[in-house]
């Protein structure tokens, strides 16, 4: 299926903004490691910090690497925000 | 958990590129209306086509909706690519 599909990259720039900068900086540093040390060949992602915002990139082979960085993307943001709301 | 959530916004242009322009605009033109009759009102939508690229944005309050907004155009681009296989 992958080797026939007419679908040649699936690109895209995803900018998560929080409250302030405090909280951006906080879940930055918390997956940062995830984003450095994932093991994923059909994929990459990049992830940079801008203020109150987090960038995330991801310029993926196939639309199922896309949708499985996506996810891991936004489940390790999901998961450092629930531990700091466990914390504060 | 939403309500008390720092996470204000999540944001992102998709690119998807495939072979040629007649396979962007078959699976452009059979997704179309299924952006313009979803109902979700904590994310928006739109979809645009460009020679062989499909670019798809969208702009959710929450990460769970964006979750599920890329979730569900990933689907509708792979739906639309299989049976356009079979009918090949």
């Amino acid at each position: 299926m992958i080797e026939e599909s007419p679908l040649e990259s699936v690109k895209s720039d995803i900018v998560v903004e929080f409250e302030n900068a405090d909280q951006a900086k906080i879940v930055y540093d918390s997956i940062i490691l995830e984003f450095e040390t994932a093991p994923d060949f059909r994929s990459s992602m990049t992830i940079e910090l801008d203020d109150s915002k987090i960038m995330i990139n991801i310029d993926a082979e196939d639309s199922t690497s896309f949708r499985a960085s996506v996810n891991s993307a936004i489940k390790w943001i999901n998961l450092a925000l629930q531990i700091n709301n466990l914390t504060i």
